[in-house]
């Protein structure tokens, strides 16, 4: 309960946080609830994009900040390519044209005048990297390439959601150029690998690694890998992809060079793509009917204080500011994101549901009774558990308390998809148990069949898992032929 | 000399870096050639959009860094506005219309279909930010508003040179609404000094801070800060500019609030613009005819370790690798970025061109016999000294050493600044001497006046300076008018 007495205004506290759908009522409308009320996000005036507020975009520079050292440490270095390309780029690798060239935003006019050849922008840059390796490659000594962009793109998508489906969208897209299909192949891996290992140990959100079936490939890939996560709703989401190119790209680009042996050989390609749509996996992942839950890895705050007092007691205050100020320079020099909540006339009710509403992991409460003892109340946002802790051995403590709070998230998010992860052994549980979570199921690998499952059941396969049960003596449960794949594949419905 | 003996291939080095324009024959051809030979940009298949390539990249993700910091530190967010604008939206402003749409890159047609309304690709995004902060301001509780982005822009330039005008620029642009004329100008300030200390005390680039006189004012605004540096063939570029926008932008989309007395009252909103351009001040302020000098702070890397040893000599390779990987592992826990030069192949000879192309400010140099003697050679890229120093010293003096070289730097500008700045009695001096750099002069404050200075010596009034000698009792060197300010002009050709 807010602790205060009655001589602070709540400001209708209650009422507001009430307004957030349930989300067993309708975890679309929670979803959409939360993206607004919690600051993340807000319209703009132009069609599916959207205004990212500060307290979404710390969320991005949190994530932007780790993969980048992540990406460095594998030998990656940034750098910057044109926003706009040309649209005959897009024409020379047909299925890459077949793929985007409905979602183009073009730019036929600038600077007053009208273009002598349209200029997309970008969905994705494959086309205008493969221009300049096909320049900047002339021998084996050139390769690999290991570049990397944090950048805007626009897909023209019909229906948007914040996050999840946006006109214009953040993401970093990295490309890279090899001798060989081992070695391209050999990074595809890594990079999703990076892609699982930030979900799981920075953002809290564990992933099945896959790879896509045909239909579902990045196109122009010849391999696409997946991380896909399950949401609270249970769907599941794409959260990351790195794609093997073969030689398309190089072919479509002229990117050739002279191999050890002075003979002409095409390079082999990679992308790989990480975007704002993580945040919508956070918020999916993690979150609850009292708001958000972020992993303290990412979060903006990490900790907020809260310090309780009687608006017309000076004394208190000024007793309770000290110890606040004390703990804020004590928690901060631990590296410890905190915020102090020391707004006026706002009641610590009010601030509980506020920051409550915005994930913060813990909460710091401070009243002059806390102290005169030597002590604050310490909050957990997942478990909702309140407990005394002694002051001065709470900046010591706190990163435990944070990396713990991690753990926990992550548990949960597993035991959750555990409790709602099957296998079917016909068509008919496939059916049913799709409505209920990720569904582990042989396939034949016919695209025909896979496109009537979804026609029928809502639900694609999500992936070929690279762990999981082997479909070894098992038949496709829609077309009982032979399985296409060394393992069942995993079914769900998706974002 | 390159040292390491006749063994070593030297692979036409000399040569290459002879291929150099000198500064003196030909400033503009230098810096085309050294933009290019120094692995910053390359071109794009985009007219006047450049690929700005990794060295270069890094240079502006140190910019980033450093000033985000500064930004975050005066109570400044990061957000993420729509890349694309209404097209209406500039008409709502008449001189921000008249000074951008010449430029704009236009979407008329995405998803397969025309637009209803051509969406504008941002040349600068104060129109979004006022429709956004009309929603967000109600109360003078909900200012000021502090926010920030990093993100491309799209002005379609005419001619064009990397870094300095291009058709699509980095930068980030903050944009700021409050209650109080006064707070908006102390803001429009406060981010002019942030420009100006960032400029000094990373980038080695000393400014004039002044105000710019009506006619070059950013469009829309009511006051433009400017800071303006000298570049090495002494014409001025301006490298940071904050706007005072008065009530224009908030009566323009209805910024309104409730002031402390519940009276209606208009916003007063700046505007804030750092980008790309400045790695041209750093190129133009710093770099000689060998290459660029890079200032310490910016530099991707601060010190380069350059083993010597000939090809054949395995032993020699060995013992020199182990103490290079050794002080490599020092440096890098001093926190210095160090760059080891281990290619096989390459003489030592070429690899201090290329990094003295590369203006890497510190070189270190070690051979066996420097092993042998606890010695490395430590080469100074500004001053071309070479001297001895004790292997095991450098670790903990090499942050002096490199603080040295920054104020060496700023120094040299600094002085370089001072034998190229004069002051004009009279309309004939300041023909003449703005040939040779700045010019300080009265001017009447005249537009029409201004405007034939120009065409007659091609020189602008660069700014109205904070400092600098006062105009009293002096009359306007071009219409024997009183002055229009309190201090003489700087006059200036400009980029």
């Amino acid at each position: 309960m807010p602790r205060g007495g009655p001589a602070l205004v709540s400001w209708g506290a209650m009422a507001k946080t009430q307004a957030l759908t349930p989300q067993s009522e309708d975890f679309s409308a929670w979803y959409n609830d939360i993206v607004y009320r919690a600051d993340l996000v807000d319209l703009s005036p132009v069609r599916g994009s959207f205004v990212i507020r500060p307290y979404g975009y710390a969320l991005w520079e949190h994530i932007q900040r780790e993969l980048d050292v992540m990406f460095k440490a594998t030998g990656h270095e940034n750098l910057s390519f044109p926003l706009l390309i040309p649209m005959s780029f897009f024409e020379r690798e047909a299925k890459h044209v077949e793929g985007f060239s409905p979602e183009l935003a073009v730019v036929t006019h600038a600077g007053g005048k009208e273009l002598e050849e349209p200029l997309a922008i970008r969905p994705t840059s494959e086309t205008i990297f493969g221009e300049l390796y096909s320049k900047w490659v002339q021998s084996y000594r050139d390769l690999p390439l290991l570049y990397n962009q944090w950048c805007n793109v626009v897909r023209w998508e019909m229906r948007t959601r914040p996050f999840l489906r946006t006109a214009e969208f953040l993401w970093q897209e990295g490309h890279t150029a090899h001798a060989s299909a081992e070695e391209a192949l050999e990074e595809t891996r890594r990079m999703l690998d990076i892609y699982a290992t930030f979900a799981e140990q920075f953002g809290a959100v564990p992933v099945i690694r896959g790879e896509k079936t045909e239909g579902e490939r990045f196109a122009g890939a010849q391999m696409t890998l997946t991380i896909e996560a399950m949401m609270r709703d249970t769907k599941a989401l794409q959260t990351g992809t790195s794609h093997y190119m073969g030689e398309n790209f190089a072919r479509a680009f002229d990117i050739t060079f002279n191999d050890v042996n002075n003979q002409q050989a095409f390079a082999h390609t990679t992308s790989w793509g990480f975007s704002t749509r993580f945040i919508g996996a956070l918020i999916m992942t993690h979150g609850d009917d009292r708001g958000l839950i972020l992993p303290p890895k990412l979060a903006p705050h990490q900790v907020v204080v809260v310090p309780i007092y009687r608006a017309n007691d000076g004394d208190a205050r000024e007793l309770v500011m000290a110890e606040v100020r004390h703990l804020e320079d004590a928690l901060r020099s631990q590296g410890v994101r905190v915020k102090v909540d020391d707004r006026d006339g706002i009641s610590p009710g009010w601030k509980f549901n506020e920051w409550e509403r915005k994930g913060v992991p813990l909460r710091v409460e401070l009243g002059p009774r806390d102290v005169g003892e030597g002590t604050a109340v310490l909050a957990d946002r997942l478990s909702g558990d309140k407990r005394s802790v002694r002051l001065e051995a709470l900046p010591d403590t706190i990163g435990q308390e944070l990396e713990a709070f991690h753990q926990a998230l992550y548990d949960r998010a597993v035991v959750f998809r555990e409790e709602h992860t099957f296998e079917a052994n016909s068509y008919d549980e496939l059916k049913e148990m799709v409505e209920h979570g990720f569904v582990y199921a042989t396939h034949c690998g016919d695209p025909e069949s896979e496109r009537i499952i979804q026609e029928e059941t809502k639900a694609t396969v999500r992936c070929i898992p690279l762990e999981g049960p082997s479909a070894e003596g098992t038949r496709c449960v829609h077309t009982g032929r032979e399985s296409g794949y060394p393992r069942k594949v995993v079914f769900a419905k998706a974002y």
